[in-house]
């Protein structure tokens, strides 16, 4: 595939308003719409249009004629009467060069490709073929979103390829080299409380790719962290300049796919994407001083306190919560992550002790709450004293109930939960919650709904100590690297 | 504390036959029996005996005369009329003195002590106290278990602490110093298929400790698998050439607390530990070829393939399910955690390729087998290709439902739990599943009972594929090392 750049020679537009158009299409055409089960990608995006609520004009194309009930449909796409700022192609492969010269004449500005079959598939056919549409859309001045991807999200111009996604807007840009990979996060950050200000899938990026979308979320001013997902990007050294320079105003995460010799390969059956050389990779990131992760799963834990926390001042944390065994794991895992759990001095340790019906070592931090589920007021003040003590930056509330033994699991849960959301009023230091996962069908169910009580209270929620403990000392490395610089 | 051998002077008994007869009582008796809410651990075991179906008898003393429906209650312990194996001592601490001198009295051979308030509390007073029993306890004859445990369980004898736990015996025997983490292990695990020849939380282990348990456990023919977790022991070079004898027969799991200076302060809180020097700990760990671990999460993914899977041959596994940058991650995650994803040989990608509706670089391992979720047949015949090429020794089947944007995910998921129940048939290699999380409170019930379901059919589950490839790639070194030892 020959280079493209980001930019097309001799256009005097910037990444940046390129971009926003395509983000607030006024009119969108489906081009190969139908309703087959088997094929969910076509239904998958009419649908959340219409979920949604998106305002401008859509066309579905559909040489069946097949329809959705409020929506106009053509046999071809010539048939359109007004303008398209979108087209969101769905036919096959082969088919798509002739769609392209039909969307040139008709002067559309933006293609996006959900079709696959290009560069992905590992036949010169493909390759031919993914060069041969770029060549039509660069010539008819065309910007390509794909081919090979789910599309956009952009809940402030009502538009998403998912009706299962968040309707309001937030702080957080995302983009990924997988269509799978974005939704997950968008779905598992999502139901953690994350809210984006823009998504894109951007598949093989056969024309808009990594380096634009950089570009852009770097200027863009509702974005205030960046995070993404590539397997491999035409100019490594460029993308990576691109980085340092967002990082210098906003959080810059990267997962970087293909970084063993068996992801390498597979990244040429996805994306069809060179991945290059890791350690490469790796000297790189750091230089950009960008936070590299290794799975979709870190990244969700580590946007949290970036997207919901004020910048913490520091890495001491008071741990309040577990008790026995517990406790030692969160000090450990604290500890191996670069946190520091300072014991309390001997005056704060007896006010506690003064009410808090647990022996004197049981309130040096880690302190064992487990006592005061249902001592409301007690709970409050050991909150109150222990984030209010100069010593700690933070504040870890950890909940397992899968230590119980017990069979009113429910409430216990519920009760704690709602001390938790009560301390917010007397804690004075930034906190996250730790919720244990459930072992039972029902346990799982009560645990996500009480996790999502806690999002909605605007807790930063973590399955594990040790994943809130990383996510946290992730989060200080780039605060404390960026007062530095 | 003074050193109190794991054997008595002069006690012609091993350890073993001692333990055995502790874990298959012909008589308990609960001393400090009350139905008051705050005191979960009173009510939880009478409870726990009749829900399992103990078939010895039992006592309740209570001072306040309280009952449970057909259990015979008194208001003293020397009112008990019959001889008692184990007295389960659930009074303050400070008159554990007095029911120990009666229980010599008496001729009782074990006293399990739930009571806390021993070495654990960091006076004075609570290490004179354990002192104290351990005395009265050694000078007439009698075992104790703790203080400040919840105790063990057997589901060979109907005897446990708590009526969450499965029924039915197993292979895995598990003794903690953390009531916490033995009930957090033997739940997590047990809801993932794990079933246990015992298990006990010796809390402050005062008397039967660390290693009289891990030599029981060696001896014990039920117990194939070994975990444990430990703050601190006694003389640590005797428990691990303890541990190292019993690996040369059954892999041996360790999960060592306190190895943060963080976490060796929260140990003394715990249990009264001294955690030890972490370096020592880690050579010995070596040493003693012992797999060692540092969390109760990873021990759980730790023992699954050890006790549900048959040794693998080898490190060469074969992904069927992800597609696109989920497969990505997944040859990532393998390689990384020391497995390998070998490409498949052209023949076998011809064959698999002439009924997968993907390209050919998506079936040259990892597979990508979403569009096979409604295609039974060629699902089966893909795994039977797959697992039957000599070139691999493990398979992998990924779900991630949390890739999906849809809104019939529920059946989807459903569908997918069925075909990789039915490819069991045609799965020539020992196979894992990796069930990702839901992300909404009806998806995550829906997730974990399709767990359930996979785990019943005899499948280790894991939530995500990187979890999956460390367990394996760890119990592939255990195998190897015992192999050439």
């Amino acid at each position: 595939v020959s280079f493209i750049s980001y930019c097309y020679p001799g256009s005097d537009k910037g990444v940046a308003s390129v971009l926003e158009e395509l983000f607030y299409p006024r009119s969108v055409a489906f081009v190969g719409f139908t309703s087959a089960p088997s094929d969910w990608s076509s239904r998958m995006m009419p649908r959340a249009l219409i979920d949604f609520g998106f305002e401008g004009r859509v066309y579905l194309v559909s040489r069946s004629g097949e329809q959705l009930p409020g929506l106009q449909t053509f046999t071809s796409f010539t048939q359109v009467p007004e303008p398209v700022d979108l087209v969101v192609c769905n036919i096959p492969a082969r088919a798509t060069p002739g769609l392209l010269e039909e969307c040139v004449a008709k002067g559309v500005p933006f293609v996006h490709l959900v079709t696959s079959g290009f560069s992905e598939i590992g036949y010169e056919e493909g390759r031919q073929l993914e060069r041969q549409i770029v060549e039509i859309a660069r010539r008819g001045g065309i910007r390509l979103l794909g081919p090979n991807c789910p599309g956009f999200y952009c809940p402030a111009s009502h538009f998403s390829f998912s009706s299962l996604l968040p309707r309001e807007s937030g702080t957080v840009g995302w983009f990924a080299q997988s269509g799978g990979h974005c939704i997950r996060f968008l779905r598992m950050a999502g139901a953690r409380g994350v809210r984006f200000s823009k998504a894109v899938a951007m598949g093989n990026a056969a024309d808009l790719d990594a380096a634009a979308f950089m570009e852009y979320f770097s200027q863009d001013e509702a974005t205030k962290v960046i995070c993404c997902y590539v397997e491999g990007v035409r100019d490594g050294q460029r993308f990576l300049s691109l980085a340092r320079k967002a990082s210098l105003v906003k959080p810059v995460i990267i997962h970087k796919g293909g970084h063993t010799s068996a992801g390498t390969r597979a990244t040429a059956s996805h994306t069809g994407a060179l991945a290059g050389n890791d350690i490469v990779w790796e000297a790189l990131c750091q230089q950009a001083k960008v936070l590299r992760l290794y799975s979709i799963e870190e990244m969700v834990n580590t946007v949290l306190p970036f997207a919901l926390l004020p910048p913490p001042k520091g890495r001491k944390v008071a741990v309040l919560g577990y008790g026995g065994g517990l406790s030692v794991q969160a000090a450990d895992d604290c500890e191996r992550a670069g946190l520091e759990v300072p014991p309390f001095p001997s005056e704060l340790r007896e006010r506690l002790a003064s009410f808090t019906p647990v022996p004197n070592n049981s309130v040096k931090n880690p302190v064992d709450t487990q006592h005061l589920v249902f001592s409301r007021a007690e709970w409050m003040e050991t909150v109150r004293l222990a984030t209010g003590w100069e010593g700690v930056d933070l504040a870890i509330f950890p909940v397992a109930i899968d230590m119980m033994p017990l069979l009113e699991e429910e409430d216990i849960l519920e009760t704690m939960v709602e001390n938790i959301i009560a301390a917010k009023e007397v804690c004075s230091k930034p906190a996250v919650v730790v919720l244990h996962q459930g072992v039972s069908a029902s346990m799982s169910a009560v645990v996500t709904a009480a996790a999502s009580k806690l999002c909605a209270a605007g807790f930063p929620v973590f399955p594990t100590l040790a994943e809130a403990a990383r996510a946290l000392a992730r989060c200080l490395s780039y605060y404390e690297a960026s007062r530095e610089s």
